[in-house]
């Protein structure tokens, strides 16, 4: 069994890894570190696991009685919390913010695209969710060297998109039966997604419109990608996606386009790829939470641990 | 035109109020007071009011510029502000607090039960949201001195009851697809509730069982109220529940149990009747944030006006 | 007063309709028809009009009883209607399906943009609720001749788009804490929206590339507009919005970028414009079954019958 | 391997069943039935079961190649299925209609109170939604003869309990932001709980008044139930309910009232007890279609062949 600890267990990711992580057959759950709930049990902190009355959420990480350490904390506590410990270099980190994203001594975890990188890897920078959605939907263009023309894309998010801090943006009385539209042009997650574009294809290619948008809806991205390309070959198009993914247990390409009950509260991936007459359209969904979070992340230790790709994530979809 | 100023506007129910007093024709609003929110127009702190650009929020009220004054302030405030200021006895004050309800010097405002009163009084105490629709239920019965055994009631809220300060029970990501019950047989509006029937009927009765539940949605209170009487007589107590709202511009009795969208966005109140071989149940639906708020606020200050009792109260249904 | 019928009364606009009619000061419901509710009172098709029991929907429309006509039925039923009837020219139709948009002999009914012909005409085709919010985004650039380049559209609509029969897409079960896309690059608007283009931009543009949404709210509509155009100026872009709705009592330039409770059971529209680097991004907000429909309708209807515009529709936002 | 087959495989329960049997480590999943999908492949039906591709909905079952097998049609169907077969008395029959609820030949599948007769049988009528829910919070006390008074109990329920043919009642127009009451008094599920209490209680207790209401959330029943009994004895109330659960592995007693979301998406069930000065206030959450319908019916099915009783039932939460 592989030790594990989890750093900021009381957030909503925090909370995801933990589900994961408790059924997961390799693992043993040895410290949940949560500054906030420190001595609470984890059934008081996450009520839905009623059975699981014993672990105690704890302070500080002790390194030693870990192999692996996800870290779920807000964005810049990662780097602080790294300063402060001395981690053998054969702990395995993954860290969930985005402090470590395309930074030196880190490697990107986006399994379907850099797994090689991940397999040589202990210090994981796991993507954002908005930056996996819709790179799953560019990187395959990409590796053909195809982006060439601007995307323009809208992408919605749930609300745990935006944590578990009460804000006037994530009240019910607003959010409910509500759509609307923040950050436009201008989300961290677009120099995040460009850094793997640049890896990916070998022309040089930056234009992206991005709207991000804020759905009244738990979990879940719905991503959809216009690029105008009158000359893209669409049966080409669809081989390269379906290359792409040929190994990929998690991505399907779907012939209408995907909704997010599709894949809510898995770590499954679908995709719609259609060429109109000047215009391709690409559509992704994912849960925000499990592929554009704590799925993912699992996903990379499972890769890093030589374990098969997708143990402890074939999970019961909840679909209604 | 009366002058009147709205304390607390920032809130639910202060926008509720200044939505419906910008529209009463014969209203002008004078005064809008929020400490937190001095300063701004109308139009940045409800964004709804695109086309009220000018009207600018106060600090402080000034009690010789409003013949009228709402307060709509969370629990606890409104007794500090009167003390602090010299008001003439001819100035009408509603208070939609909890403050004031069943005191000396105040009238409690059910203008369905207590018109009389009201119609003498300047210090009006409107009630609370839960204990509208749950008096609407039972006050016909009281009437007519009918209430003899326990009543077990559950009502079921809408978000908005809880206020605009965000917290874990108004966060989406938790309220949104749940349903949750709190303060069980200890809500504060059972006294409040108990007061007014100790009014109507002449025998001593205080057998109530109250459930409170949250729900998922944002405007509205849904009332069921079960109460064990096999000697009732069905076509008597029906008899008492349309003499008891004969007169009434906004409650119906309606012949199938009522839900929310019937009174969704107006001042109406839908109750059905039904007796069964053991029990009576009685169904109210009401809006929280009119006829359990700001809606019977106005129709007292309409009442104590000698205005029709539904002016500025005829308004277009949401129903979807 | 002015004598109405709705045909088409039982279903979502024929509702709106309604619910706006029986409130407005210069009209009198004459008639209300509906195929499959004949001989049900109006509360019992409606069951928030609870207080409007008598009026009693009829099979046929009888034209002599009315001086004006609204047309709510599905798409199709229009033209036979009409071909069934003999109608006095002086006869005001306005037709909310798209049985006659842009048709002969009709005239196309966005007041905020062609009020000078609808003023003449006696034959309104009401616009559909998308092609609205996406006009009212597109057409003041198209007034000073600034459409060159492609349009990125993602527009997402409530539930009542789609009308009132039961579908799988429509089941609440489905549709709740769900977002889903549907006739991406093919949704019948889109031709509606050029004609309206070709009208008032000089030179000839007709690249839109459309996405709808089905959003999991009831009611409104957001549209995002994307357009590349690095040259543009983003003062005089800004001015030709003003300028374009300087006299309009509903629509709103606002600096942040709306939301749909901003609008919700209102005729007003809430629009923001913004100019990055490349693009230029506009954003709208409508109720579609008020300012998308019916709303519209009775705007019409008060123009060509010379009342002020925004009679009746100075309705209470729902907003929460 | 146990060879299982599901019959009425296109609905919400069927669905349910099958995602929880193909990852099930002793089930081999043979055939699925659907008279509607015949031909079909499971993820054209449940979108959701993305990488199940190759099993086709078949028209009819083949006994001979299944030693389990599940029935989840419509109320009606299974007899008239039963009556048309020859089935060897050793295949296990699932029946999750209502059909053979308490009817001769049939066991009635509440493990947590007929483990004993559920061991012996090879037909299980499995119990229904509401019914499951209230059972559990009522048999704890008919096991220590407890019930002497009325229960007065209001369930709320999730939409996917009324099935997936749309309906007025399922349209998301309409159920959205709304709560409604069906069926006071009068459901069919009572009649299955006081045959359940006949069989625990001794001494005769049938004072059920029931209220079921439609909540506006997909998954889940939250039951609260009143009892008047101000001679309870508190400890030995919880007391007995700790032992009427003590070796179930999905029930837990909390100290809290729980919320749907504890147990959305799992075979959990969290009550909570608590007495007041007059009442005992019972508070039971379930998921519908699972501790309501499909688990429950794989932890007979478990029960049954000797595996243990949580095999394929340790499912992630999706909570929000």
């Amino acid at each position: 069994m592989i030790k594990v600890a989890v750093v900021g267990g009381a957030g909503y990711i925090g909370g995801e890894l933990i589900r994961l992580l408790i059924a997961h057959p390799q693992v043993k759950l040895t410290q949940i570190i949560s500054q906030s709930q420190e001595g609470k049990a984890l059934s008081e902190v996450h009520p839905d696991l009623l059975h699981s009355k014993d672990q105690i959420f704890e302070k500080d990480l002790d390194p030693t009685r870990a192999d692996a350490i996800f870290l779920a904390q807000p964005h810049g506590a990662a780097q602080k919390l790294l300063e402060s410990l001395e981690l053998s270099d054969d702990s395995l980190i993954i860290d969930l913010s985005h402090d470590h994203r395309w930074q030196q001594g880190w490697t990107y975890g986006l399994p379907e695209f850099f797994k090689e990188p991940i397999l040589q890897s202990k210090r994981i920078a796991n993507p954002g969710c908005f930056a996996t959605a819709i790179q799953l939907g560019l990187l395959p263009l990409a590796k053909t060297n195809s982006l060439t023309n601007r995307a323009y894309i809208t992408a919605v998010t749930g609300s745990t998109g935006a944590g578990q801090s009460p804000t006037a943006t994530s009240h019910f009385s607003w959010r409910h039966n509500n759509l609307s539209i923040y950050k436009s042009y201008s989300h961290q997650h677009e120099s995040e997604i460009l850094s793997s574009i640049h890896q990916v294809q070998e022309t040089k290619w930056n234009q992206i419109s991005f709207v991000p948008m804020r759905g009244c809806f738990t979990r879940g991205i719905l991503a959809s990608i216009q690029i105008t390309n009158p000359k893209a070959d669409k049966n080409q198009i669809i081989e390269g996606f379906l290359e792409a993914y040929d190994t990929s247990p998690f991505v399907a390409i779907t012939e209408t386009s995907p909704h997010i009950k599709q894949v809510s509260n898995t770590n499954n991936v679908a995709i719609s790829v259609d060429c109109f007459e000047q215009d391709i359209h690409i559509v992704v969904a994912i849960d925000n939470l499990l592929k554009g979070a704590a799925g993912t992340a699992i996903q990379n230790f499972n890769i890093i641990n030589h374990l098969p790709e997708d143990l402890g994530l074939q999970l019961k979809p909840t679909v209604y």
